[in-house]
């Protein structure tokens, strides 16, 4: 009979695209899964990552034995950095996963602390009271795992990222056993990857490109610049694989381009014979059908390399007339007018341009579609279904499918950030809610950007700042100089001296006007300032810049 | 023999989607067709609109003799208003898009002095030496014509945007006899609309969504929402007709709605019998299965009453349990988070929301896709084919279709905004470019906005302001108070006292050690507290917000 409560505590990922990361508690014990980031919306001005608040997990430091990793993808690691600054717990990854982490960890400098436990699919191991089983499972990137994660109280089975790919580039397949004789034995609760639950029928394979990519081969007979994400190992290795058959010598333009490919030929995902992989610097040494470049920036990022060599601003990277660009990769939402103004530059330079995914030709997603999340179901057979990772929406739909499907004996939980479930022999519970959220970061310093912050760039973003200065005699209380009046995004220059004029005449007749007692409290002044000049500048031009009037004691 | 030369001089709508805008001129006339905006990108920080640079206009404003408008979307009248202010000609338009940009014209309180001409479908028309032919032609909104422009030269016939719709709602058919009839006396250059020609095949008719709508009518049980852009005539009277055959009430919500739906109503595109209208605020008194709601807000833009009615913050439109929601629309690109959000909140309600237009069921496009671009290509044969409404990449793709057809016996030209093509009796020429380009406006004021502003608000808006403030003695150069120090928008408040008491002694150090030549040249001491500061800053925090040093002379 297990003593203490097993509970689920969702962080990050339930209710958001992004950020996935969960708790599990048994009793003392806490274990997390995944820790990644999300990249902000455009609204939040100045802010790098966006991560989960972990409030809970500091509040109950001393319980947390460490972190699980299911893959490399930034939303599944991108805020272990910053986590790890916080709580330094050990963290469990995959060979892959591990690798593609140090790098970044490295990159800011806390690489030396950190306790990474290497683990391989198949192999089970300890944390505390729970008895962790990665699964291998195929996804868009390499060496990913499921996790079944044995607790006092039964299997929860959490999925991680997965799709059901039948041909993987690596042949590791998705271990359709493991799950098929945790099925058998019973499973407490399945955790499953909700992201592609609006797709009806199977995510084609990684294979399912190979034709489209057989046939650019074939046909061009310049250039060949191929962009995918820099994670998308499966492509690079395609690519890698084909340009060899072609006769191309391959090139890696861009900084996280470089950074997986030597990771992924490190590890062996790749295999580039002597001879050839080129340096950017080489390329004009070779007659143009003879090189084959894969270049990072598939969504337009204007610093990203494949936009500079877009705009002839790349020092080795050049498109040009006749060459051919395969933009090997999902448009994201939001990214598309940069997508576009990029690739209308490579067609003004008469560039044969591959980037219609029209019937999934040159891109497959990563995600298993509805077919593929019924077949889980039916084979996992769990006692609770939790739909993970998701908008509500999606949580939402994937709820329904698996009511649709009947494979789930006991409840369907559709539950978000910050809603532990709490199970016990018989039934399972919703505890009260948890701290959880979002937490903006500059990723330059790791530290956190407050809303009032973001609110005020929100503010001077829109009609810029208006700073009102007088310098007033603290004996005296009387006004020493002209206010001064200092604008910045507000107005043209060249429209502004009979309105700062006027402005002047706002802030003297304020400061004027008030009577004694409101002048020995300047903060009363200031913001009788700011409200008067708020409103003769709304008047005057119908805009609202922030008014920031400072008061100068002499 | 014609005396003069005709001129094409495109100036928006050809390079980027949206602000239409084409100059035709003949000798010393010129006529423009359609003044369109555009939607800013997110990075024009504080921009409401943007609309064409019309130096163009302005440097031959006697020459200019009016603005001839094919129909009344905003991306081909919503630079008027702002035109108009600077160059007051008449404007043709049907009836409908007249009675749509009144509306518009009034709000800037310009429609007095505005000269506006009705001209219908079919009814030439004289404007200097032109003579203007407006053809019906079917589109997402009603009343929209091409315009084939008699000029001595021969025929310039520009489609405008179109879709050829066998079955529209309002049974007012795309003249194909009339293009037909021009191809056969001849047609000097075609200017077609470019935007769907990445779509294959034919775009379905408005009544393609018929099928659907009749589906969530007769399903839903409660009360039932519908959105769609506020322009959408077609889509309200089908919503219309189908409410009042199922017994609905209907009720208009959203400012865009209501003037929509009332100028629709006044012209008589749509019939609603007496007391099937009723007032949002009545909507409590009607049970919930007995009332249709057509709202405003597809884009989830917040203040709409869409994003409203699903957060329970609309005075009348409530989302309830049950309700059914239809988003009638696409996803304008970039907007996806905003709706998807909206979205979120009406699953949490446990709405029926339908907004997945697999298959084109509940929304259809306005624009003639591949096949119907090929069919008019056919039908009118012209000598030159210009290619309009378009990004480069679908004006390059619009002229690679018009090869693959064949049927320009001249020249394909595919050129961009500024770009003016010169026709003679026997070629066609590319000429000087003109000024052409896009300008940033305030919508409230209607007042451009200058580059340097927006770059201003980036930076603003990246890092916030930093305003450090010293106040010296203007007849002994000594400073006569601690500096000032405001920021905003750069660090939470409770990290900065020591940051602050650095940039305070920076601040100082700079100007003690600045030499007496540069202290009588305060911009020289500004400068250099900007720079000293910038540095420090960057140091302590990584981070470079706007520094604005203020120097009082008392």
């Amino acid at each position: 009979m297990p003593t203490g409560k097993l509970q689920i505590i969702p962080l990050g990922g339930m209710g958001e695209f992004g950020m996935n990361c969960m708790a599990i508690r048994f009793g003392d014990d806490i274990i997390v899964i995944d820790a990644g980031l999300m990249f902000p919306e455009a609204e939040l001005l100045g802010v790098d990552i966006v991560v989960p608040d972990i409030s809970y997990l500091l509040e109950n430091r001393k319980f947390v034995r460490g972190i699980v990793l299911t893959h490399g993808h930034e939303d599944h690691i991108g805020a272990l950095p910053w986590i790890l600054g916080e709580l330094n717990v050990p963290v469990w990854g995959t060979e892959f996963t591990l690798a593609y982490f140090e790098d970044k960890l490295d990159e800011h400098q806390l690489l030396d602390d950190a306790d990474l436990r290497e683990i391989r699919p198949g192999e089970r191991f300890k944390v505390g009271p729970f008895t962790i089983h990665p699964l291998q499972v195929t996804h868009s990137l390499v060496d990913c795992v499921a996790l079944a994660i044995h607790t006092p109280l039964g299997v929860v089975l959490h999925t991680g990222d997965f799709k059901v790919d039948p041909t993987p580039t690596d042949n590791r397949l998705f271990d359709l056993h493991g799950f098929a004789e945790y099925g058998k034995e019973g499973v407490l609760a399945l955790l499953q990857d909700s992201t592609n639950v609006e797709r009806k029928g199977y995510t084609p394979s990684e294979r399912a490109v190979h034709r489209k990519f057989e046939e650019v081969f074939v046909r061009t007979q310049r250039r060949l610049f191929i962009s995918c994400f820099s994670s998308s190992i499966h492509r690079i290795k395609l690519t890698v694989d084909m340009a060899r058959e072609h006769g191309r010598k391959i090139c890696f333009i861009g900084r996280s381009m470089n950074n997986s490919s030597e990771i992924a030929e490190d590890l062996g995902y790749i295999q580039i014979p002597d001879g050839m992989l080129i340096h950017p610097g080489e390329m004009k040494n070779y007659p143009p059908e003879k090189v084959c470049v894969l270049i990072s920036g598939t969504q337009g990022e204007p610093m990203s390399a494949l936009s500079r060599a877009a705009v002839d601003n790349h020092k080795h990277a050049k498109i040009e007339k006749g060459d051919t660009v395969v933009l090997s990769s999902r448009i994201i939402p939001g990214n598309e007018k940069a997508i576009f103004r990029m690739l209308d530059h490579m067609f003004r330079k008469r560039a044969l341009v591959y980037y219609d995914n029209d019937g999934g030709t040159i891109h497959v997603s990563g995600h298993a579609s509805q077919e593929e999340q019924k077949m889980l179901l039916n084979l996992v057979r769990p006692r609770y279904f939790i739909p993970v990772h998701g908008e509500f929406r999606q949580l939402f739909r994937h709820s329904a499918l698996a009511h649709s499907v009947g494979s789930v004996s006991g409840e369907i939980l559709l539950i978000e950030d910050g809603q532990p479930i709490e199970f016990t022999e018989d039934r399972a519970y919703r505890r009260e809610p948890v701290t959880a959220g979002r937490v903006c970061v500059d990723s330059g310093s790791l530290e956190e950007i407050e809303e009032v912050v973001i609110r005020d760039r929100k503010h001077l973003s829109e009609d810029g700042v208006v700073v009102p200065i007088i310098a007033i005699n603290k004996h005296t209380g009387q006004i020493e100089s002209q206010p001064e009046i200092v604008t910045r995004g507000f107005m043209p220059s060249d429209n502004v001296p009979e309105l700062i004029n006027g402005a002047r005449e706002v802030v003297l007749r304020t400061v004027e006007q008030s009577n004694d007692e409101e002048k020995t409290d300047w903060s009363v002044i200031k913001e009788k300032i700011r409200v008067d000049l708020r409103r003769y500048l709304k008047k005057q031009t119908s805009k609202r810049p922030l008014i920031l009037p400072v008061i100068l004691e002499l």
